[in-house]
């Protein structure tokens, strides 16, 4: 039996709200469960120096932890005067992420930048990060297409979301949360598009290795997770 | 007129919500209009080497925005590799204020260290994250009374709550927002008591210097505003 | 009693000596007792660049101390590989105070940098640093005026000196030195044109609270010395 | 067809020195193809503070590359003051891939810091450096055997190795050079113990996403040249 | 008796070993005994800002150690974000004395960076970097008169190589090792060219002053050293 | 004929004002000419932790230029957030002079560092800082010994000095001036004791390669000017 009583393929109860920032372009505060991520995507009239005069925008994401979204005060990374190797990790991954459904042609030569910022944590920030932050991007984009600067869906080529799986107590379960995932024998991300694609997979056994077949019942429970995600999304984007 | 419409010696509509965090030992989302400051109380069984066997406890602040909670994205300062002069000058004075209405002896060789993060910044984001990390400090105050670690009052000496006045179009006003604060003429921050000492004042001209019956009009300015951030701060803490 | 055996409205012995650098366009080494600052203005032709292409310049001040100024040696901060809070709070709030009596727009797309490097400490080093700062600026108009850059008394709008005035065993007292400064219930710093205009105020209570009327009284004082600041300033720089 | 006239099955040359280091507990040079890296184990007795009075001990990795490893010159990173995002990524892998063959108890309180610096680069640095890891790591495991401070096979619970494999032009390859990597559609790496259980799976979408099919060619391709590549361990070693 | 047997006048087994590297336009594996530095040379069609539109290039170096290239590992540069004095010494000394050989002019508005690593240290790793630096150098310029970018000796003004003497038990000799050099009473390193030109000279009493006659022998015993280094240059550069 | 007018063999005038500091323990204000560096030593009870319970103490130095002590201002390095190579070479050499006449069992464990800042430029300011470093090292251990703590002549061993000689024109000279400096074609540093032994030498070719005569030559002058430098040291220490 998992800590919250969930049966095994069940997420934790999502939401995503959107507008939530005065200043960004756009914006979705995502909550999975007790874990609450920020994110807000910026727009800026230009890009790094490698697309300069190439015609290609470039999305691109920063994470970030409040020092006391975690149950014990971390240092601050400004104060400590550099991003540990972990943020630097993560923040590669939701840009990678984002961008596997962009067309940065069609974007033109502009940058999207998506903060997600972990206001509260209890596992799974990361792939919240994604979920959320493709809800901020798309936000933007409709921004954008409001003052005729894009078409959203030449620039958006699908929907992306991201879970985690995991082997806790030697049965696979979905979207583990922070009780789960510290002791977990084997913990995976799935990063996968609306249409079933896989976009991102990332596992590690904690413990022991894990087998095939047990990766295999992973990554079914996940394409369940991003399935009900992705549905999610296209709720609050006001796509039915 | 005030661009907010507000008479001159109106704050904006001001909020505290406490227990927003599920590890902080105390937590306040503090709402000045629309500037969002989240604080977080973080009790730590350690003292600063300079404090060690002294019997003598601390408080200290951070500071720190979100990237995108002002107009234009700014840099991440974790991102930049250090914490810009302004935010080490802010989060220098929130300590002092704070430190002000504490008995650091009461408090026993412990530190409280109180996070102050900018969630959406619309001017005056320092007066309202002291006046919220009080809140915040206050509820971990009561955490440790609960479990008989401390007697809250014994810690507290006061209340300390901060506001910022400026003169606007030639016009003295309170609690000036971005609009106002970006074009004021001269601008000043004040911290004080619960029972109207002045912990602290930092007045600065931002075009040509001020007079002393000028800056006399922004004190009794913000005497009346931090009256009535007491008022909600005593409200909010359930102290009538 | 005052330990300098000062009465409570006396100045520290000042001096301020101007051509103490073969290289800067401008320099002073200003004294305020056993406090020594060596200010060093240095034009250059390239302004920030927020400022470009705008006809405006600037004025912008650095703050160093050597690390024996002090009583203990401190780091260096060079070594320490970042500027303190401290230093970073000092030299914005001296950048500040002698932008406020330019013209930048008069002083043309140039940018003079004002160095002050405390060489001895003893209580009043920024407040010494801004009154010698100054005449380290004037001094550099001097030179540009004599190679017809600009008219120094288009560019400079008049003086600005500082000092600091503070409660010491429950009275008033101006110019704190060390010893007063280290265990002073209230310390503040002022800064104030010749004209008598108020720049910039920072108070603090470093223990109880402080009342208005002990506020005003330590205005009182430091208008007094200002005054004889900028009398010292106009007999440097042969303005009589 | 390959760039490297390869059938899609086959690995590049492998070899693996052993006992290149004078200073090293135990060390090995490892090729895969041109990419070369050289890898040192060095024995301290210290753990991490979190480990201090465990009675276990610590397995890390740092990674690193020579400035003109690679086509173009990089910069030097101890040059820059930081390592990459791309480097911290790397080392944690490595390390989490070593640790997951040992018994951190057995080992005792000491730590072992496998250096992998890349001499030449050619695609598959990440995946040479895990492979060639084990080696160093178990050359030093049995240094320390012959000094009676453990024995080698308590410590280490079986072989690790490495190897990408990606979708080239449509087709399914094993061990990318670079040519192929930086024109690959996806790209994986696998980390195998010798008895095949997985330990770490990363796949990435390059371009469009990839399906569960796909996905499961190329783990079968890594599982046989991962068997080859402990196969080579094994010889290197004297395990026959 | 010198630890390693060898007469006082006589230098280690030296090797130097080109085309080592894929990448590099010049490269270089020398070796002083067991002390093993691998230098790569790289151009690059840039200048520092200085020498922009001057016509003339540059000839810098850089120098690093591999964490265990000597007895105890040391920590990484790159973790810990600077480099050291040490480190930077040596490169500035490197640099030089390959610029002391070369026409910047004839080389035109170009950069060539050599990269000296040492692999394994046993003394002597700087003297045995601008040795092995040269030939790198020199093929560097081989490969670009091979492309008629510049005729090789009309930038090359003649060879440089360089040599650590010491008085070892008050005995001058030459080519110290890390045994000799960890107890050597005075060291000193020479740089000179190939016509016995002296382009550097650093002296230092470790214990005792010397006096000028034993400087003068451990000159004598350099310009030995410096020619038979000049001499496997030369062979090794195909010019016999 | 020198820009100075001086001989070939002239130094500049010389001053060493002791007391200069009412907080260290030893100072000295020392002048080559228009060079000028402010030297503070200060005792410190505690040594670096290699020396820790050995009985011996330490002697190092730090070294500073004030950022308008040159022609045209240079970066300060603490806001750079590093010291350059340059300083740090600086440094090195003048604490491994320093120490080359102290005897650190005598000082027993204790920590003198002697910090050597630059108030103004012209050539010459590692010289002139090891100078009258020695002189500020002497009136600390003066201090000491007025305390008992050590006996001054039981610690130090000796005198210590340097000089900068060149070949200007042609001609060999002593003690360099920024004008000279600056387009001399070989420059050397000197280090020698009161006794005439060697401590250190450095000499550099700035243009084309010097011979065993001129270097002879410069170590004559050096030679020479130090032996005055001693003379001043003797004086100012009262030590006739």
């Amino acid at each position: 039996m998992r800590p919250s009583k969930r049966p095994n393929d069940a997420m934790r109860d999502v939401t995503m709200d959107t507008g939530v920032s005065r200043h960004a372009e756009g914006s979705c505060l995502v909550r999975f469960g007790n874990t609450e991520v920020l994110c807000m995507a910026s727009l800026e009239e230009r890009v790094p120096p490698f697309l300069k005069n190439t015609g290609k925008g470039w999305v691109t994401a920063e994470y970030g932890m409040l020092p006391r979204a975690t149950g014990d005060r971390m240092r601050r990374e400004a104060a400590q005067g550099k991003q540990s190797g972990r943020t630097q990790e993560i923040q590669r991954l939701i840009g990678r992420s984002l961008r596997s459904i962009v067309d940065l042609q069609a974007l033109g030569e502009r940058q999207i930048t998506v903060d997600c910022d972990v206001l509260q944590a209890d596992g799974g920030t990361r792939t919240a990060a994604i979920t959320g932050g493709f809800v901020a991007l798309s936000e933007c984009l409709k921004w954008m297409e409001e003052r005729s600067m894009v078409k959203r869906h030449d620039v958006l080529l699908g929907h992306v979301a991201a879970v985690s799986c995991g082997i806790y107590k030697n049965e696979p379960v979905l979207d583990l949360d922070y009780a789960e995932d510290s002791t977990a024998e084997t913990d995976a991300n799935f990063v996968m598009t609306g249409a079933g694609g896989i976009v991102e997979i990332q596992g590690t056994a904690e413990g022991a290795p894990f087998s095939e077949d047990e990766f295999l019942n992973l990554l079914k429970l996940a394409r369940k997770g991003i399935g009900e995600l992705v549905e999610t999304q296209r709720q609050v984007l006001g796509e039915h």
